[in-house]
């Protein structure tokens, strides 16, 4: 099998599934305002310690988010890097896609004149 | 619990999840050339038809991909909406990042200044 047939984990792939949940989203729009603790991260939901980790290990694990000790206390912070890298794939494929709608009506366009000055020749 | 705590699938999570895939990408970024026929799409990828299909079938549930039948052939065709509504949720998230990564920087130059003044009054 070649790597194009089966792909090998690629960092967006990481990155897209944190995003993919409303939690570690929430956490997100959260760490954009600064760094939080764990605890005050988890304090607005109603889920067990453990279960929040879990969230805040996946946010880690693909590099959207960092922890930092504190003093006694481990800080997570956001990692601006992994978000533009998400846009930015984003944003290519929407300019792609917008390019290609653009040359859709370019051509509708082209079309009509072409039977338009048919007609006239008529 | 309220939905703050248990939030229902919102469609950011489907767009997110669908995007994870490094096979899914890669539709989406063939798809942005133009709209192709199923058996165009899963040409390159070395994997049965049924396996191709329940990528298509992913990106289609969550509104990235539309399928439309032309004559015989069912073709499938990108819907920018989907894709610009992740770009502008990562948008906005990595201008709150920015924001408070300028305050931050705005705050230790504030502070530095300080204590050079300080040092001069000294």
């Amino acid at each position: 099998m070649t790597s194009r047939t089966w792909p090998t984990a690629e960092p967006l792939d990481g990155v897209f599934l944190a995003l993919s949940d409303p939690t570690r989203r929430a956490v997100i729009g959260r760490l954009g305002q600064g760094g939080a603790s764990v605890s005050e991260l988890a304090q607005p939901f109603e889920m067990s310690l453990p279960a929040f980790m879990k969230h805040v290990r996946v946010l880690e694990s693909c590099g959207v988010v960092r922890t930092e000790k504190r003093g006694r206390v481990r800080v997570c912070v956001l990692e601006g890097q992994a978000i533009s890298q998400a846009e930015s794939w984003l944003a290519q494929q929407r300019a792609a896609w917008q390019a290609q709608a653009d040359r859709l009506v370019t051509y509708v366009e082209d079309e009509q004149e072409g039977v338009e000055g048919d007609r006239r020749r008529q």
